[in-house]
């Protein structure tokens, strides 16, 4: 349970920055080059490459040396973690909706 | 699009933190009391209540006075935008996916 929160925290830390967050999106698309990558950030090198660490100690990509290129792909795996945590959360509180309001469909019913 | 990052990265950012992502499963069950809320962590008061100003400074949450009580409640129309977002990702690496597979097949049909 500890872990799994931490794990989770990790996850939602590495898509807590805007930089990260578009990234994250970009490869969507499928893997691509650092050098692609960062091209649309107005940002250092040295910086964009702490971003892609956070993102790569997160899970949430990994990368790979192809020649002179490193390529950074998607962990589609890591992704699906936060979607199941955000899907079994709104399963939840719908769960306790429906309830309440077959409470109030009964208590509020006119007596016959 | 700017502003749609920062807000999801500031979602992102409220559950970073496991006491805060306790908190947020802890609220799918219904609004509570701080003091119910803040029990099962083992931590000072102020520290506790700084976690629930992130939580409703990003939007998770909102809370009342209720006497001299403050209740907590989740904003559930804001997790289900981390909930779209992913579903979304997923939908787009799937649709990539489902695009290289039938290219494989394609190109790996044995001639007739």
């Amino acid at each position: 349970m500890a872990y799994h929160s931490t794990s989770l925290a990790a996850l939602f830390h590495a898509l807590s920055d805007p930089t990260r967050l578009a990234v994250t999106e970009a490869l969507c698309d499928g893997p691509q080059p650092v050098s692609r990558l960062a091209a649309p950030h107005d940002m250092a090198l040295p910086s964009f490459l702490k971003h892609l660490k956070v993102l790569e100690a997160a899970g949430v990509t990994t990368s790979e040396k192809q020649g002179r290129t490193r390529i950074v792909a998607l962990r589609t795996e890591r992704l699906a973690e936060g979607q199941d945590w955000f899907a079994e959360r709104r399963r939840l509180w719908s769960d306790r909706f429906d309830a309440l309001e077959a409470h109030l469909d009964r208590t509020q019913e006119t007596p016959k």
